[in-house]
């Protein structure tokens, strides 16, 4: 009997809608007899918000709530928009999912391609992935000010870390990490500094490396980790950090392994509660939107992602294959969003066809 | 008549002495008649707590408070050595001096020298200062936790910032760009989640902006930033940024321009209530520390942001000027950090008298 996964499609912003076109194009294409996708389109976004001045109502909620799984391209309008000031798109879409539905993991690989020019002069074999908190830290909208405007104004912005929401996205990175060849996982944090979470952090993975004693373990302050990232990259299997540094060493990541249009990631919620929901790393880029010119690549990468997290990792794997295939082939002449993904969509399919 | 200068230093841990002694080296070989420098040495650091229990006294804090400025190397013992967890030394000796001292900028210029080899493929021209604010965000030690080390635990830690701390940095930053060739200010925050800060960062930059129309504004994202940082450096002029988004992106900025080994910084409280404090951005590197193969390069680097901080512009030129010559001339055979040290100083003093 076909399994039927039920596919809430948002679009959004900028590129957005041009890159998901191409990620559901190839993900239509590797689909096999047993596995029937059924999408249903949300327009949300910025544009949605200008318009109707909601930006995820209880009922837009409750609807994607319904599906098995979410695919997001990008949303935030122009920066200089007053009326988008303050991240309220970001914020009151994107972070209300994750928070909402609970994405306590929030996974984001790095690959150099052999293919694709890094900005690193000899970045060797990159192959790692960040584990990022999801639903704690710096993200949790726990700050406030008073005196706003005055000369006497203080703000204030409050981390807040838990035993519970530490413990179980550690858990996933060791898991993750028992289950790759190198076996290596670091804590990114800044314990030096934050003493409470990062002593929270570092007695939490303390505790469950006694579990894992195949997995060798290493810490590093998040300041450090950077130097280390574009000096030898090779060097990092699974990384897992809090929700702040994690969101800004992925997009450091994205930069050495040759661009942050081919950074995908998944914000999951592992216990299956909720839709898990995939995106690109990129933002929606209102500059180069509507022009055919934006990458596809990292919504692609992003299906990958979905695909595995549905228990097809043989899907997955032909995705990103036939990816790796196109970066390899791509030329110097300019091709369009959709002819990057009809090139992605056809060696995928006949990835599929000939397994 | 000669003007003297009391000079604390402290050379604290692992390379730290070395490298001071490096530094020291080159100061006295630029002196002129007419500039006493006067020092006094301070043991402190991981070695001196070990031995006594004291990490900074009241009494080493007055007695430090007597200066006109501090050169320090580097604090820190081996991080794996349990008395040491938790960033004690560093809270409670670097931390504790740049509060106490109110060194409300922190800062640290980053330039690409053309003769040394940086991890990016093609830096370009790199010349940018990071003003980091020194004296307020999550690193105010604000935080705590409850039910520690049981499954209830929670742990915060806490931004603050002000208006009076953030505006007086802004200031500077600004008061810097507008002395610089390209005039251009880059605020880096993550105003789309942390709203109550980020607010205050943006509105303290729109309005000092108004008083220096001279000076061209932008903003970006953190994470933003270090894609930037790494694709196109030389876009950077002035970055004025948090504690911690400082601490994080001069990291990185050390990085790109050919290692932390180059990196200098000041820690200055410009109103001059306290002695500005002057040392390299790496740390005590104990693994290596003894074995003269530490570069005594950042350290030196800080002699210079000292002797300019004094109004000296011209004998820092002379330091800056010297290490440019020995990194050009840098062959491949490996030299002694003293021996490095014997080049600058030499170099250095030649500029002197000859100008
Ligand atoms: C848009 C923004 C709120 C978001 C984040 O900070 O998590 C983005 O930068 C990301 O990394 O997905
Ligand atoms: C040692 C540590 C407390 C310090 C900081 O975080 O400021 C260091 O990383 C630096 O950048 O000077």
């Amino acid at each position: 009997m076909a399994q039927t996964i039920k596919l809430a499609v948002i679009r959004g912003d900028g590129i957005g809608p041009e890159v998901v076109d191409e990620a559901l194009k190839v993900l239509h294409a590797v689909l096999p007899a047993d596995l029937v996708v059924e999408e249903t389109a949300f327009s949300l976004g910025a544009a949605r918000y200008l318009e109707t001045g909601d930006i995820l109502t209880d009922d837009d909620m409750a609807a994607v709530a319904e599906h098995d799984a979410i695919l997001l391209g990008a949303v935030g309008g122009d920066p200089r928009d007053p009326r988008l000031a303050g991240g309220i798109i970001e914020r009151g879409l994107l972070l209300k999912l994750r928070f909402a539905f609970d994405h306590y993991v929030n996974l984001r690989p790095t690959t150099v391609y052999s293919s694709v020019a890094s900005p690193l002069a000899d970045p060797g074999e990159v192959d790692f992935v960040v584990v990022r908190e999801g639903t704690e830290g710096p993200y949790v909208g726990n700050g406030g000010a008073i005196r706003v405007g005055t000369p006497h104004e203080i703000a204030t912005e409050v981390s807040i870390n838990t035993a519970h929401g530490v413990e179980r996205v550690v858990r996933y990175a060791f898991d993750l990490a028992s289950r790759r060849p190198r076996k290596h996982l670091t804590l990114v944090h800044k314990s030096n500094v934050l003493v409470n979470a990062g002593a929270l952090w570092q007695r939490t993975v303390a505790a469950v490396a006694e579990e894992h004693p195949d997995v060798t373990v290493d810490y590093q302050h998040v300041d450090a980790v950077t130097i280390h990232m574009v000096r030898e990259p090779g060097r990092f299997d699974v990384i897992v950090t809090d929700n702040l540094f994690g969101d800004i060493i992925t997009d450091l990541a994205g930069a050495i392994s040759g661009g942050i249009g081919l950074a995908a990631s998944g914000n999951i919620n592992p216990d299956g509660t909720f839709p898990s929901m995939f995106e690109p790393v990129h933002g929606s880029a209102p500059d180069i939107a509507g022009q055919q010119v934006a990458d596809p690549t990292a919504a692609v990468l992003s299906v990958a992602l979905l695909l595995d997290h549905l228990g097809r990792a043989d899907l997955a794997a032909a995705v990103t294959q036939a990816v790796e295939a196109d970066l390899a082939s791509r030329g110097t002449t300019p091709r369009s969003t959709a002819e990057v993904g009809d090139a992605i969509a056809a060696a995928a399919a006949a990835r599929t066809t000939t397994a």
